[in-house]
């Protein structure tokens, strides 16, 4: 009952659903206020050159229609007409400039030209594919081909080992398909949905605020005209998108005339959808069922098992890793917004009251770009924070969270994400849930802006109590007292008798708005009610307030002995979007290069070892029976060595095939010019070491598990000159 | 087109999907004439029995309504009576011995005790948890819990070593929801179907199969008194039962007045239930999906694609591990039927004229247990072969089918899955489709029988040319001639005219059946119609012969110049259920021992260290600061050593803490006396050795790799006499 409460509270303010991987988009924008200073200037400035322009305009027409005819003088005129329209167009430059910067943080152009360049490599050599191509694909939906699922496999095998091996979490693995009361209890049945408007007369369905973040944008890019307020309007709706409700939407689509954009037919007024793919469980027809949206309640329904599992001890983290599903209405964006991808979530239980971390030491010394909420509000930008101190002076609210951003910055930058191109922000308060006491996304930069690509919550007791509610079962902990404590309690009796009287059919929910009233709250009405004898009391499943009087509560404080203390733990959520993380890895990665005769641009992942989706290629240098044999010979070391590898025995010259596999981010080549001896090619570098075949599988093995680095090989080996012929 | 002739072929015969996994239960029990024989026997002298227990007695009724009174007449007529009831009882135990044995193989009842005990101990320890068991949890739904999910992930984590890595697979990773025309390409909209009928009062649905097979089963075993004709229909029906049709199933379900199980109400009739999962992709409610009922259709359609990866070159292998949904009418069994379940499925993709393999030969010596059709069919049992000879002889069809039966044998014995209780079974002819070459499914043999858990099929090109036809796309390999051949072609050419006004309406299915008939058919065909002028042909799609005559089709072998083949490829795929394989290696992996005071029995899993879900455990022996930080060290080099682990710091007695994780399968355990050298302790030996700290990570390291084995280390170190309190 308590949960009703909980959620009409919601209902005004957020959404119980967590955010993540959801709201990016408008976050990158209501950014937008930090630069918009010079912006605004230039657009005054342009303003009043468009005004000098015209009036300098009518002069001239005025003078040459004037009864004075006088021609040195309307040169003259003229020149300085010419002269403002010059500045006037210098005015628009600079600010479409400003405009440009300020939406995308770069310019739009050469983003979209890295990005083509990156997906045009990326499909063509089938790290990904539109799924189901042959009948004309589904949108978001796509299937990782062999090297795209090699690198997925290696990322997963890490975060297993970086999280679940590491810290001896509890691993579990629980089906897609749930039950609707699942997701009744987590909110997702009521709250997951997102704002949908249809074309009237095709029936085709877009994301509202989709479309009128479109046009805002739009306006503030291309239209130069724009005054300052209206601007500034804009971007206020920008700003606080998610908080629109689908009233204000709709009469903001209405306003500005937003058609759809495919035919310019009217749109229907917005409504939620929900996001969740519906199916029936077995063959009845009556046991509605929804593919998972995350993986995390599979672990919250779990938490009584586990809790004994771990020996009835705090704290302790499960962990899951599968696929999730989300029916977007209009997925754009590539991979990063796809209707079904893979998470991999902990849920890291903890007493609220002790949320310090034992090996917070070992990540505290670590520095990397933070984005606190006070930054943000100030329009400053992310800077360089040594963790420790972040938790020190409570920017970050805890050492377990702190500890578990410090292991997430740690897992991407072994991944090979840029440093410079991470950042970790906090939520602001309109993006966080009620009950969640801090967040922090670890945003990545890639050609599509900042991306949200792992969330980093302290969810408090919220999912866990939830689950409590709706299932009758106590999902709690217990501390066991040494000897019984003596504790003082908060009791609140409401007087049903009373309270009926006065408030005849809404007495029930009046009673319960009083039972769950927090102690703070308890006790600044009690000393109301002592003092005046009655309150105002909000109670928010009437939406309203009511009148309270002393004889229809009474609130003390009671002295109680306890032997134990029975609470509802705290969780901290990291949870990871695997598929962003992993088209941001390919941006980061990819580079291009001249060919040797620098007649073409070649492509190249520079994947770390770790990541990269096969570890090495084995080339015989010319197409002999000699050379194929021992490249056998090696290639079935390296099986051994359990390192995964190609053979390329095709007579294609060893150039293009070190581009062929540079393009799919093979970090070592071994290739066979003789049977005694090869070398080994080093993908960045291009270096070269001359290794004996005994060696040959250790020495990579060596270097791609990160025992020894590419300059303690090239220390140690023989170095080999590359003939004129090696390299395309 | 051809595809319409294709599916009412198989309307009559078997149903194109592939059987994996849907039927083994009816086979189990199609095995059973083998054993039939003494059962018969018997069954006919208990009826002999009964019968001259029903004349004795009366005789003896006689005897004593006789005129002639005769006191020692009757005692011997009533002795006799009595000897000949003790005989009917004995006839009757043994008949039902008979009976158990036959229909489960052994004993029910002890097999239903070890069951239990297994399935206690898994779900106390979480190896797998009923999902959403706080909600009462819903049928066929189950989540792996730590140690469960543990041993899954090392079984895919090897299967990937295996299978992938060792042989250069293509991985590929496709979503689960699948657009409709996918799954009516391959036929599961219209096939993927059970019989179902409903309480009529209730509405419970039942699965039609399973109510007359448990019917049959029970009247088999617990009635006595049944003619031996009758058990031989009841058998048969078992035998037959999956190629029954609806209004079969419902006649006998009629005939024999079986009514719902749970309630006694009548049964409607049988109707098909897709057993697909339905949803609906994106918002507009237009395009209908099917969360995917098996992974290789995301093979199948990007066949083009991943042929071109593969440089145009066959044979190629691709592989995908994933969720597979099968939305069961009644699930039962445990894990091993269930609603969600994980498969890892091999598309090997291979010229149907050379189907050998390069690297047969390294599997051609392996012997294990084959139950070739033919031996099924003589009622015989499986029986060792040798691989090589069972392909060599033509049992197995090819050499690449034979391949993987042998790679598969290799997997799975390496899992650590019992020789003796895992065959090798093919096909029978009317289990198989009728476009495979050939079948063999890998059983194992558990408390439920003799269970599917890896089915290796030649599908020849059945899949591929599925959705060529329905997508348009060609499917096709092309093998280029270095000189251009002439080849003899068969071509078929219908005259559409002479056919139109023979056959009116019907002309167009005439013509498309002409058209796809095989060259040996053709060839038949014309040799009639030039001897008799004309022919009866059976068309699939009208359900009935036409008379063709001469002038209707022209049939003729032309030489042409050909410079490539176009083909389309055959699939031989292996397809492995992970969940059943990991139940089969639950059971075959558990035993118990008595406790060291043998006051109870001890539960322990036997799991090889390659699928164990923790390596090692580290004891403290005793409480002391001392020993923590020395287990502490040990756990750093542990992870070091990428070895899973935890530490045991309860003050509990050593021998508790070693049967707890003996309960869980952990193959080692290192126990801290001193802070310089500890044990190391094997879990089914109990032996134990003394190891230096130093070394102790290398040695478990070693050990669990497969490096040494357990002797290797016995021999190498001091061993540690255990003292009595060590072993409860």
């Amino acid at each position: 009952m308590r949960l009703a409460c909980v959620f009409s509270i919601v209902a005004k303010s957020q959404n119980p659903i967590k955010t993540l991987f959801r709201r990016h988009l408008s976050l990158v924008v209501s950014a937008l206020p930090i630069m918009a200073d010079s912006e605004e200037s230039l657009r005054r400035a342009l303003a009043e050159k468009h005004a000098a322009v015209d009036a300098q305009a009518e002069a001239v027409r005025a003078l040459k229609a004037g009864p004075a005819f006088a021609p040195a003088e309307i040169d003259a005129a003229v020149e300085s007409l010419k002269v403002l329209k010059v500045e006037a167009a210098a005015a628009a430059r600079r600010l479409q400039a400003a405009v440009s910067r300020n939406v995308d943080g770069s310019i739009a152009g050469s983003r979209e030209a890295f990005r083509q360049a990156v997906v045009n490599t990326l499909e063509r050599r089938l790290f990904y594919i539109p799924s189901f191509k042959i009948y004309r694909g589904v949108a978001g939906l796509y299937d990782y081909g062999p090297p795209g699922c090699a690198v997925k496999s290696n990322v997963l095998a890490f975060w297993r080992q970086h999280f679940v091996l590491e810290e001896n979490m509890l691993e579990v693995d629980c089906p897609c398909v749930t039950p609707e009361i699942v997701l009744k209890a987590s909110g997702h049945v009521d709250k997951f949905t997102d704002l949908m408007v249809k074309d009237e007369k095709t029936g085709t369905c877009y994301r509202a605020d989709h479309l009128l973040k479109d046009y805002c944008k739009e306006k503030l890019e291309k239209d130069l005209t724009l005054s300052s307020e209206k601007a500034a309007e804009l971007k206020h709706i920008l700003a606080v998108l998610d908080d629109l409700s689908a009233d204000e939407v709709g009469a903001k689509i209405k306003e500005y005339g937003i058609a759809a954009p495919d035919t310019k037919n009217p749109l229907s007024d917005p409504y939620p959808f929900n996001l969740m793919f519906q199916t029936s469980i077995g063959p009845s027809g009556l046991s509605p069922g929804y593919m998972r949206p995350e993986t995390a309640q599979g672990i919250f329904v779990n938490f009584k098992d586990l809790y004994y599992y771990n020996g009835n001890k705090l704290p302790f983290a499960a962990a899951q890793i599968g696929q999730a599903f989300r029916n977007e209405i209009s997925p754009r964006q590539g991979l990063l917004r796809v209707r079904e991808f893979t998470l991999a979530e902990i849920e890291h239980f903890v007493d609220p009251e002790d949320k310090t971390h034992p090996k917070f030491v070992d990540v505290s010394n670590l520095e990397f770009l933070m984005f606190p909420r006070k930054e943000q509000m100030a329009g400053e930008s992310a800077k360089p924070m040594i963790l420790g101190e972040a938790v020190s002076k409570g920017t970050v609210n805890n050492e377990t969270l702190g500890y578990f951003i410090g292991r997430v910055y740690l897992f991407l930058a072994r991944l090979g994400i840029d440093k410079d191109r991470l950042r970790f922000r906090q939520h602001l308060p309109n993006e966080m849930a009620h009950y969640a006491a801090d967040c922090w996304d670890a945003e990545i930069e890639c050609s599509y802006g900042w991306i949200e690509c792992v969330g980093i919550a302290d969810r408090s007791a919220y999912d866990l109590r939830a689950h409590s509610e709706k299932s009758g079962v106590a999902l709690v902990a217990h501390e066991k007292f040494s000897e019984s404590r003596e504790v003082e309690k908060l009791v609140i009796v409401p007087s049903k008798k009373e309270l009926g009287l006065a408030f005849k059919g809404n007495q029930k929910m009046v009673v319960e708005a009083l039972e769950v009233m927090s102690e703070k709250e308890a006790l600044k009405m009690r000393a109301s009610l002592e003092s005046k004898g009655e309150v105002d009391f909000h109670v928010c499943t009437l939406g309203k307030a009511v009148v309270i009087t002393k004889n229809m509560v009474s609130i003390n404080i009671e002295k109680k002995k306890e032997h134990q203390r029975v609470f509802t733990p705290s969780v901290i959520e990291p949870s990871f979007g695997i598929g962003r993380i992993i088209y941001c890895l390919f941006e980061h990665s990819f580079y291009t290069r001249p060919s040797k005769s620098e007649d073409e641009q070649l492509n190249v992942f520079r994947f770390p070892p770790l990541v990269a989706p096969i570890k090495c290629t084995v080339f015989p240098l010319i197409k002999t029976q000699k050379f194929d044999d021992v490249a056998k010979i090696i290639a079935r070391s390296l099986t051994a060595a359990g390192i995964s590898h190609i053979i390329d025995i095709t007579g294609t010259s060893i150039g293009k095939r070190y581009a062929r596999t540079d393009e799919i981010g093979v970090p070592f080549a071994i290739t066979v010019d003789s049977t005694s001896s090869m070398t080994i090619r080093e993908r960045d570098s291009k270096e070269q070491v001359r290794v004996s075949i005994d060696e040959v599988a250790n020495v990579v093995k060596e270097v791609t598990d990160g025992q020894s680095t590419w300059a303690d090989i090239m220390w140690r080996y023989p170095a080999h000159a590359a003939s004129l012929a090696d390299e395309e």
